[in-house]
């Protein structure tokens, strides 16, 4: 007996659960656990259902999704997912801390992924990423333009074929030719601020300035628009007026490398749908 | 169109999501959202359902009820209830603030239910209840047996047939003969500990002599091991070497009024399963 | 023996600590704590010393501020502040939550406080207040300018001559006349977000629309740009795609009250100081 | 100009303050930072003073110490430490991520030490200590009693003479010989619970158990009572009823490294004094 997840969105309509979780029946599935969601705002239904069976067939595994699309809405998108470990291109820049935790849990068995391969633009973190057997490749943009640097990025990233690109404190801003290369979902990004306060450079900096009493990270999806794609996990810390923006930030690490992991692993569950611009986590 | 909620206990199998649902596109009653847990360690099956439709015919709800029983394995146990304002009795002793909390939520409409009677054992809350035009009885346990008094306690809980009964801060240890003349799930307590840690009598002080870095509060059901009830809700805040008892006590009563709020709005949203000595809160 | 607080201001300097605390010693008061910071930003240092002794000659006492002032650079800022209940006046507009909480916290003596008068541009929590034997006075805008209303409601707080106005859900923008009216740390509010997140109307609305994880409140003192004076304390709490505006801002009430009666209650026992446009808080 | 750390334990008195900070102007050191507790319960005296000045004299800064000394009531304890990293050495067994994070933060620079051995009972996290370029030495259990086991791991120990002694999930028991060998403080546990709840073994199996809603870890200084030393923080997460213990504890490793980390930087900073069984914790 295997577990995969079925995955669907559609347009909202009565009866939805019950049409679904027969279709699960007749092909003999069992549902182990089962979330929905439909926004009243837009009425659209996310459904994600862990489901145990016999799923040998690929050919079965194709009529099923297809039986289960047959009874929805028009237009709903039903996907089938298996559990097994995921690949992961992680992006960095200098700071290690993000990455060191990615290459722990998945060193300790508690990401259910692989990270194929660490890129960076400055070669700091290639000698982390070796320790632990991971192939380091740095594009730096020394003497290139931004375009030809990005260009080399994603060559290296569409190398490994990923199935997610993390951005593990990659302090670049991506053009829309390279976000717009990738589908919307595929890269995660931490922001080292409580979105959407402090968009941009320098959240640490401007903490400080405003003297807030909490300091926060964001994970989210990329999206064309600079930290304002959708929020997978955020979470906060408690400072106080004895910290300046190098102590912020240090302090701040612990939240991002926690935001960031908790999203991934979300993320790896398959827990995530994108709706418009936010998330539905189950 | 109303809203009620199915609620769902039996033997787990495989199948019950799809079978219940059925029955409820049979019924022409839509569903909202579903929760439901299957515990892998005694084979429990628990679902929530929130369903929209025709309920005005008491008759037809109860072959509703019935049929959802039938399609199930033997001893299930279904219910469907109401989403109207429910009826608490509130058991206090001296400290105001679970009280006060409670009597504010329903005051503002945040609480969806209605503050029938106060009782306490010392006079001392009467005038708070009666600011909020909530009738106070005082059940003193003075010159009478501690029988006596929890009898007089019963008839007086039971003249106004409340759905929950709660002891907001009611410091007297209740007898089996007084825990079992209630079902259980009908009488919540708040403890302020984070359970299991400093059982019984003054919490505070054992956190104090521990040394502890939190101190929390723990709302549950009651059942006759004192402080060993299943348990709806804890949180925790912080405190550090310079709180002593008395300090410890008064910032903890922000953690206990806060604790018991969501657990008796969890409870009111019948959201909380009673699962052998634990809970199943959606 | 008495306790009083001995507030001191100045710029940085070496051996300040030790010049407060011989003068401390020299006048018989043993220091039971203190707390002091110095910005490196600014250099400008601040001290909390909580003394004892015999505090019952007023005119020794002024001795005692200018020895400590005399000793200090120039441009300190020393007071010596008693322990007593402070009076507050709240003002209000519909929403209770915030006028409950302090209202019970002043009845309980959880806050070492009085409310000596409620306020409100709407007459909904007249009765509220009154429950609690205080006074409230409706300062409504109907039929006036802004600038009539705000010169009543100015005469209503100057008439109970309060030590600090606590905005309790105020939903009014002030004037510069207005907040020109108060030394600035008088006026204390409560922001329905995590600041600088969310900025002016409807908060909610705004986190609902960016799909935040977390939503957060703000207490902070009043200055001519709205929502920007200094934060004195600020919490979260944890929100999901399921809320809606209106479920986010229910939610929101309980981490609004809290975070507004931390901070008064950090400001009644002199323990806020500002710093430009941010504060130290010990 | 050198930062050191002054740090003055005694019996409470009038004017100690005072007293230190006097004989720190006199040696023209500036005091950048004090903290200071009085436990009322057993009237002792703790305070932490930064101090900037020369230190090159190690002479004159002994006359310093007996300086501060000679003015404190008797059976003071004074000492005078520096800021530069100190050298762990760190005990495990098999689960990893404590240990990680300790490597990972010591990599990063982000905590002020350096690991200077590895010790475990079995072989498993060698090659993770050699990927950080830390011998590991195993001190296996195995055909020896556990008198000698221990013997061997003190003197694996003493061999590298560490200032602290970290054990990241060592699952062993300590006996009375090994824990009298080092001094109080020197040694720091983490315990996957949320202590005093769940003492000895299997607390994420209690924890199911009892069907708590939240989990937590405690990092403390180890004494001859198992799980009752002295508690340097504490921190919990919320869970709910679809853990079991086996995901109980891989949730649970989040809040162990980051408590441990917590405590460890608190120490290493010297900012915890050991008071009786508690600690003060600046």
């Amino acid at each position: 007996m295997e577990k995969r997840i079925l995955l669907t969105e559609c347009t909202d309509d009565v009866g939805l659960i019950a049409k679904i979780t027969n279709v699960c029946s007749l092909f003999h599935f069992n549902v182990i656990r089962q979330d929905q969601f439909a926004s009243s705002e837009d009425n659209k239904f996310f459904m994600r259902t862990v489901i145990e069976g016999e799923f040998s067939d690929e050919k079965s595994n194709e009529t099923f999704v297809n039986t289960v699309t047959g009874v929805l809405p028009q237009g709903a998108h039903v996907r089938l997912v298996g559990t097994g470990r995921k690949k992961l291109c992680v992006l960095v820049t200098k700071e290690s801390h993000c990455l060191g935790e990615l290459l722990m849990k998945a060193y300790s068995g508690a990401m259910n992924a692989d990270i194929v391969l660490v890129a960076g633009n400055y070669p700091d973190l290639g000698p982390l990423a070796e320790k632990f057997d991971v192939p380091f490749k740095l594009v730096s943009t020394d003497g290139i333009t931004k375009e030809e640097q990005e260009k080399r990025m994603m060559e290296v990233i569409d190398g490994c074929n990923p199935d997610y690109v993390i951005l593990a404190k990659y302090m670049r801003i991506l053009s829309p030719e390279f976000v717009g290369h990738y589908p919307l979902g595929k890269i995660i990004n931490i922001h080292h601020s409580f979105l959407p306060a402090f968009i941009g450079a320098k959240p640490y900096l401007q903490a400080y300035n405003r003297g807030v009493k909490l300091i926060g990270a964001t994970a989210h999806f990329v999206t064309n628009n600079l930290d304002e794609g959708p929020i997978i996990a955020q979470d906060v810390i408690k400072v106080n007026h004895r910290y300046d923006p190098e102590t912020l930030a240090k302090a701040g690490h612990d939240v991002e490398q926690m935001v960031l992991m908790r999203a991934v692993n979300k993320v790896l569950d398959d827990k995530v749908f994108i709706h418009g611009n936010k998330t539905v986590v189950f």
